[in-house]
């Protein structure tokens, strides 16, 4: 079957359609055609085709999406169907937040939080452990951990980043305001917020034109 | 002058070359080629010419950009050379870290951070007092807000979307996983953070096409 690069842009959607097919499912919902997901989800009908048949269809003509097979295949491709072991690095207030954060049911289980403070170490939140950078090899070797979430201040990102694609973590989930360098097989996500917000400044601000100005 | 609608990506890069011209000047950077911004930003030159040129180029053939320039004009494009009052609503964990996080280089000010907990009333993060609910409207007309961070449970979230709306917010920032049904004028920034992590777990998964299965 010819291999195709899926683009960023349905990579993106595949998320809100789990959602809102999760939605569905909770509703009693059982089948629902490409025209009425499109009106929910404000993406045109032949999007969503489109989008599916680059994994393999899921519909039938005429008959819509059975929505438990939609959302467990979508589950499927976006790997949330298994297990994904998770540690936080840093344990400030953006790692607090996220280790409060229960992301269990798509997955992702936080198994540890870590930091350099010696007062927090022997501590924990939500019962998940903190524990001390030296020993994070040991346990990211240990507990098979395929996922960090960096939370720490942009000078120290880096360091941590190349510690953890030396011992063979999958991907890095980087909330640090910072592109990171690291080896082409580790997976880099990253989660910009100032960027975001610049976003949404772009969208509330009339630019004026430097050769149109007076 | 020809009015044209400038696309996603493009605003989306251009926090990123905010960002990166920002750093050259730092390290006292007063010239950059579009070829050395394209190798430092990993945007093909072309790329950088083609989005810049939808805001009137801002480059002189052979001569490259002046940083200082190019990073006040993008500044200005993105509206970060101007102040934007901001209210965070919500107190919880992720609230907190927010509101600790400082965005007022960029120009977005947190003057407040709204809970319903009374026992929170009359405290303060980082300097910003923590309100009640009863006295949002009031604060934003007062305070002139622009934005609204929304940090609230997926239950709680629409609720407080419409009142804010109601109340003459230009943009809200949600992070609630959720998206937000508001009037058009009303512009949303999601960040959705689950979809972010799947994402990732997509891009470290190997999906099996039903067809292909045994």
């Amino acid at each position: 079957m010819e291999e195709r690069r899926i683009s960023k842009a349905v990579i993106k959607r595949l998320p809100r359609y789990y959602r809102y097919l999760g939605e569905m499912l909770n509703n009693g919902v059982e089948r629902i055609s490409s025209g009425e997901l499109s009106n929910k989800m404000q993406v045109t009908a032949s999007q969503i085709r489109q989008d599916l048949n680059n994994f393999g269809g899921f519909g039938q003509q005429g008959y819509g999406y059975n929505v438990q097979y939609l959302y467990d295949e979508i589950g499927k491709i976006l790997g949330v169907n298994t297990t994904h072991p998770m540690i936080i690095i840093g344990g400030g207030n953006f790692g607090h937040a996220l280790a409060n954060y229960d992301f269990s049911k798509n997955g992702f289980i936080t198994k540890a939080i870590f930091d350099i403070r010696p007062e927090l170490a022997g501590t924990s939140i939500r019962g998940i452990p903190v524990l001390m950078m030296d020993e994070l090899e040991e346990f990211v070797e240990e507990e098979q951990i395929e996922i960090a979430v960096l939370t720490l201040p942009k000078s120290k990102v880096q360091e941590a980043a190349t510690r953890l694609a030396a011992c063979g973590i999958k991907a890095l989930w980087n909330f640090a305001h910072l592109d990171l360098d690291v080896p082409k097989d580790v997976v880099v996500e990253n989660v910009h917020l100032v960027d975001s917000l610049m976003q949404l400044s772009y969208r509330i601000t009339s630019y004026e034109r430097p050769e149109e100005a007076e």
